[in-house]
């Protein structure tokens, strides 16, 4: 099997992307897109940028164009699917280079490209949390005239249903992070710094399939296994304390992510007690996803549940986010969150609890069917996983 | 040795950036960082942010403030040096959760905890290459009648001439990316995918002191050597033709990058001829690299030498650029760059040509020194290097 999406599959992405353009009665959409958070570039064109920015402009009707730095042409005709490209100095890398001699295109040009002579009226932008000045700044100066509204919503819920080709690609990540999840069991060992446990990770992903991580990978120990977000560190691993792990593999563009607290020698009572109640929560989670239910019911169904056990205290975010080319990303599943869950949409399920100077996540990824969710990876679900003496 | 970032250094940082604020004419300056283009944060704070943006506001007079998304307050606790941070909405993901239940600050609270009663009337904006609309959207709604200019001259040059502590950590990065690219001259093998030929060289970043990959890593055969930028695929290297490398550790916050073309078995006759002339070419560029220098004088002296020796159809863009915590940084050495050359600048001598169908790149890292450079790495510099049979 091949683990990437064809590229018949990024046309139908821009056609229904184009539906919904002349739906919202927009005239094109500018998506937007950077090193670490290109996912909606590269849902649509398979072009993924290092160093420098891009963008997709796509019209209501005409052919979409890829819009790149100075420096990827080459790059961007061998990788992207789309035949039209134009180089843009708003996408150049951020040491802002002049590049004397080299011809680049502005956004009529971009327009004409796409569009023809069709009149571009009104634009909406996509990708606007990443969207730079650099591109906010041109679009200004070079469209006066034309009217610019945020359009986020016209395209974000095209990513939410996956196909089976990105469903395979995520199910194939998750292989490749159980088995680097299984090689840092096998092999961390106390006085081992966490960068060097982070190092058998990626040696596995790639080893294994992966295109890259997943997500920035996680191993820390202590008190900072109560940060929801944070970075390994050259601290050493210690015993009897909680070590964090989260380990994530990319495949085709997709993400994944396993987590689970891990220690050698033995927990502190209280710590043990909430590595427990985390694994049945995050158990208790698996029950409430399937498709037809309202978002915010499982948000607070988990929130309820975990205020009726006595973790209140504990509990700071959660349960459950997106997961697609990013590993997090948009529907999250708050308390707020008013949708409801259809088959073939794919979740993390992230169980995080944080007590006085210690904090631990179960995580995993899952696929929502009809009457409840396939789980991408079903190992590292038991206490016996976490010990590793 | 420790391999950081002592806490005064950035203290001292932070004094001199707010002296040119002040000689700037500004009240304060909002500074943008994200998860791939950090430094600009990292720099002043040590905070490196995933998943979410950050930025920090530094007054003229006052206490510079770091600033969060809603995630990260404990991350940011530990790592950064700043006492005083601020959660706010528009560094969060770019999944935009909602969070409920949780207080977040706005930029008159920031203004407020910084500067105190002092009136803020004009504030420069740094990192505008990479600041995003929420942020740029917050500041516009949030702090009306204030004056906002671009200020990234104000900022950049401070990051231009390196400290001790800050070329030992260069230093060692390049160490590190020398254990990474002897095993994958060891070990790479016709037949393995570009993927699994990264692999080798993340295991040994993190194996041997580096805290991430400093760049995107390169490995890439054939038609892609062509690509000034590229990423690796799952193509299989294969024999007879040139196989582009770049690989760099990250050290305390610092980026190395070393690059060269290897093959197995004999490339053809025209191929072979590029290498060779490259290196001259890379070899060559070292002798221009000295403190006093114009750096406009260094690139037209390279180009004149390169079209004299009969190659300037292969040479894209300009031989050297600035290297720091990214990879790729301000100041270029261009033919349009009007600035001399300092003791203790650091740069990447990035010696790239591309021919019909293959290019090949010779890189590494220099610090500027009276009478010359120190080459940060002196390995892999000759034509039997680059033969892997």
């Amino acid at each position: 099997m091949k683990y990437e999406i064809p590229k018949n599959e990024y046309f139908e992405r821009i056609a229904r992307f184009q539906a919904r353009i002349r739906a919202a009665g927009l005239d094109a959409c500018l998506v937007h897109g950077t090193e670490s958070d290109f996912a909606n570039v590269r849902y649509l064109t398979e072009y993924w940028p290092t160093f420098e920015q891009a963008g997709v402009f796509v019209p209501a009707e005409g052919d979409a164009v890829l819009l790149i730095g100075p420096e990827s042409y080459k790059y961007a005709v061998g990788r992207n699917v789309l035949p039209k490209i134009a180089m843009m100095l708003n996408y150049r890398e951020s040491a802002e280079p002049d590049y004397p001699g080299i011809a680049l295109s502005t956004y009529p040009d971009v327009v004409k490209m796409a569009m023809g002579k069709r009149p571009l009226k009104t634009l909406g932008l996509v990708g606007t949390a990443v969207m730079t000045k650099p591109t906010l700044d041109a679009v200004a100066a070079q469209l006066k005239g034309v009217k610019v509204v945020a359009a986020d919503e016209v395209f974000r819920p095209l990513r939410w249903v996956k196909s089976e080709n990105e469903l395979n690609c995520h199910r194939k990540a998750f292989k490749v992070a159980e088995k680097a999840v299984q090689a840092m069991l096998n092999e961390l060992k106390p006085g081992m710094t966490e960068f060097q446990a982070i190092g058998i990770a990626q040696r596995e992903i790639y080893a294994n399939g992966g295109e890259y991580e997943g997500h920035s990978l996680y191993c820390f120990g202590g008190e900072r296994t109560s940060n929801g977000i944070s970075r390994p560190t050259g601290a050493k691993l210690r015993k009897n304390e909680i070590i964090q792990l989260n380990i994530g593999a990319r495949v085709g563009g997709y993400s994944s992510s396993i987590g689970l607290p891990v220690w050698f020698g033995k927990l502190p009572k209280e710590q043990m007690k909430l590595v427990e109640f985390g694994l049945r929560a995050h158990k208790f989670t698996f029950e409430l996803m399937k498709a037809g239910v309202e978002a915010s019911s499982i948000a607070q169904k988990y929130y309820d549940w975990g205020c009726a056990e006595g973790w209140k205290d504990y509990m700071l975010y959660g349960p459950v986010h997106g997961l697609g080319i990013m590993e997090t990303e948009s529907p999250w599943i708050e308390t707020t969150s008013k949708y409801k869950l259809q088959e073939n949409m794919t979740y993390q399920i992230d169980t995080f609890f944080t007590g006085d100077g210690y904090g631990l996540r179960w995580e995993r990824g899952c696929i929502i069917t009809k009457g409840g969710c396939e789980l991408m990876s079903k190992k590292f679900m038991s206490i016996d996983c976490c010990k590793l003496d």
